[in-house]
């Protein structure tokens, strides 16, 4: 009986790794990659094209908790499941964010998700240019706000004088997931009951 | 004549070595600053107390162009006024925000914002838990928008087949910096609109 050999690598354990750089220091690169795997560069190659494919491996790591409502529901509904189930898989990976809005999207998990808002949008009688701007807003919303939640339980700590009005709304802040959950519901409410007059009908 | 000195070390020149080292590669550690400076780590630590104090040195160079508006205007104003310029202030370093996000604000160049906004909610009678959750939906709004700000030209770049309702919104994109302008101006405006009815009136 020979010793158990080492795993095999693939494109999981290549994800995997990259994920763990980017979490300790804020990037990757590939001979840093390679070095962590115990593996050569060229071994890399066998498995991926190069660096835009572990950053598109990386984004459906990312992605990964993203399950996409039934079809048919009102909208509003649909833009909210998504936004939270979005929300709730990137605040994982906080590092990670910037790495991937630097690179242009281009996997079929996320064209998945893009997709299902396009068409819960335009089946409302959003045109064209009102979805992509919907979609931007709610990406950029959605990633600060994964950020947010990610962040610590109190995320502003002044050793500052504060005013009387900022005073009095930090006092309302509770603990930090509920803080966070909180605002972010109040966000995507604003944000649907702002969309909602822009609809020709 | 000797040759001239070293520049003489201060927070500005470590403010500056820390931003280089997490654009290139997304975080600064204590040592790599120290080398990147030709000095020793004791010597930093004659000029900051810490790494905290060098994030929040990160912070206010990240806020340095967020100019406050003049006391007084309508609260939508003042709201649109500093959101536009705490995002482009931010965008010039995206990869900074998670670094910055997961620290406690204490700054007194980002609460002098934080007041700001909190007056102006206030004095127009939006109550304390109201104001801690706006200030919070713009912080991840604002954020998610200035790493969008950064991002390449054309965002998606699909290989993968998409829909007949997204392709069509991507096809609206025109050139990249009135795309994200764009998507910024229609988000803020459906926020402003979806804060208003909450005002207690």
């Amino acid at each position: 009986m020979g010793r158990p050999s080492a795993p095999l690598l693939d494109t999981g354990r290549i994800t995997t790794a990259a994920l763990a750089l980017v979490g300790d220091s804020g990037g990757f690169t590939i001979p840093l990659l390679a070095k962590k795997l115990g593996v050569s560069p060229s071994s890399l190659y066998n498995h991926v094209s190069g660096r835009d494919e572990i950053v598109e491996l990386l984004r459906e790591r990312a992605m990964s908790e993203v399950e996409l409502p039934p079809h048919g529901l009102d909208w509003r509904e649909t833009v909210a499941q998504i936004a939270r189930a979005y929300r709730d898989s990137y605040a994982r990976y906080p590092r990670l964010i910037p790495l991937l809005t630097e690179h242009a999207v281009n996997s079929a998990h996320a064209f998945g998700m893009y997709n299902a808002l396009a068409d819960a949008l335009s089946e409302a009688d959003f045109g064209p240019t009102d979805v992509l701007n919907i979609i931007t807003v709610l990406d950029s919303f959605v990633l600060g706000s994964a950020l947010d939640l990610a962040a610590p339980e109190a995320p502003w700590r002044p050793s500052v004088e504060v005013g009387t009005a900022l005073r009095a709304a930090l006092d309302t802040a509770s603990s930090k997931a509920s803080r966070s959950d909180e605002a972010f519901e109040y966000g995507l409410r604003a944000l649907l009951a702002g969309f909602d007059p822009l609809l020709d009908r």
